[in-house]
């Protein structure tokens, strides 16, 4: 596990019981990361992923992304979130962040330089390991 | 607590690991309910309540209320599910389903019964104990 992956791990699980009780994990490091939650703790009554796991999962995971973003003491909070459920997940979850352009990134960056607050709009799919997406959802954060 | 409400708190806390870790309550009976979870498991790292919770527990509000609509042996999922976070919340939390006209909900039952599928869209408030409202969810549910 990478250093990053243990930083935010912990902190993720320290700040956010559900998170923990989901047993949310940091897969990769800095270049490159997912969000990851075993499918034990995270089912529904149906045998398969709780919707309320898969939006909860890609909420944070963008939270994270924005959080990277903007840097250290910097806050981040979630405006809207809205989830489209594709198919069933029958595995463990896992959420990816898409990333956006790079002209979105410096906007955001300079918007918070120059008025210490910004909007960000991002992508995150949830699916199982080989990529299979279930889920997208649509967010907007606000830092400041 | 009403029959109603020890049935189906019973059947989240078994069917859903999620939710038992959020400590859902249903409050009230068949004539009246609103779900309930406790500030402590869902707080996030802010000292205010985690916007995953508020989505899970407007998610499964909404989910409730349209199985309990289509009766039992009717298999309910949600579709699509959008929150607006209007405001922090830093007391325990209360899911209210808004309740939706009487023709939708005809509608709904014709459909149901006619084609053995039908949907249903309904507003989801979540909030504090005094009615005052953190956050809007919109959601489409499927059943059949």
């Amino acid at each position: 596990m990478s250093d990053f992956s243990q930083r935010w791990t912990t902190r993720l699980h320290q700040g956010f019981p559900l998170l923990k009780a989901m047993q949310v994990q940091l897969l990769g490091d800095q270049s490159g990361w997912q969000l990851a939650a075993p499918y034990g703790p995270n089912q529904n009554d149906h045998h398969s992923a709780f919707g309320g796991s898969i939006s909860t999962l890609a909420t944070i995971a963008g939270w994270l992304w924005v959080s990277e973003l903007a840097g250290p003491g910097v806050n981040v909070v979630i405006q809207t979130g809205s989830t489209h459920f594709l198919s069933p997940l029958e595995t463990d979850l896992i959420a990816q962040v898409c990333p956006p352009e790079a002209s979105q990134t410096a906007r955001f960056l300079h918007a918070l330089q120059r008025k210490g607050r910004a909007r960000m709009a991002l992508e995150i799919t949830v699916g199982d390991a080989m990529g299979q997406i279930a889920a997208r959802f649509n967010a907007q954060y606000v830092a400041g």
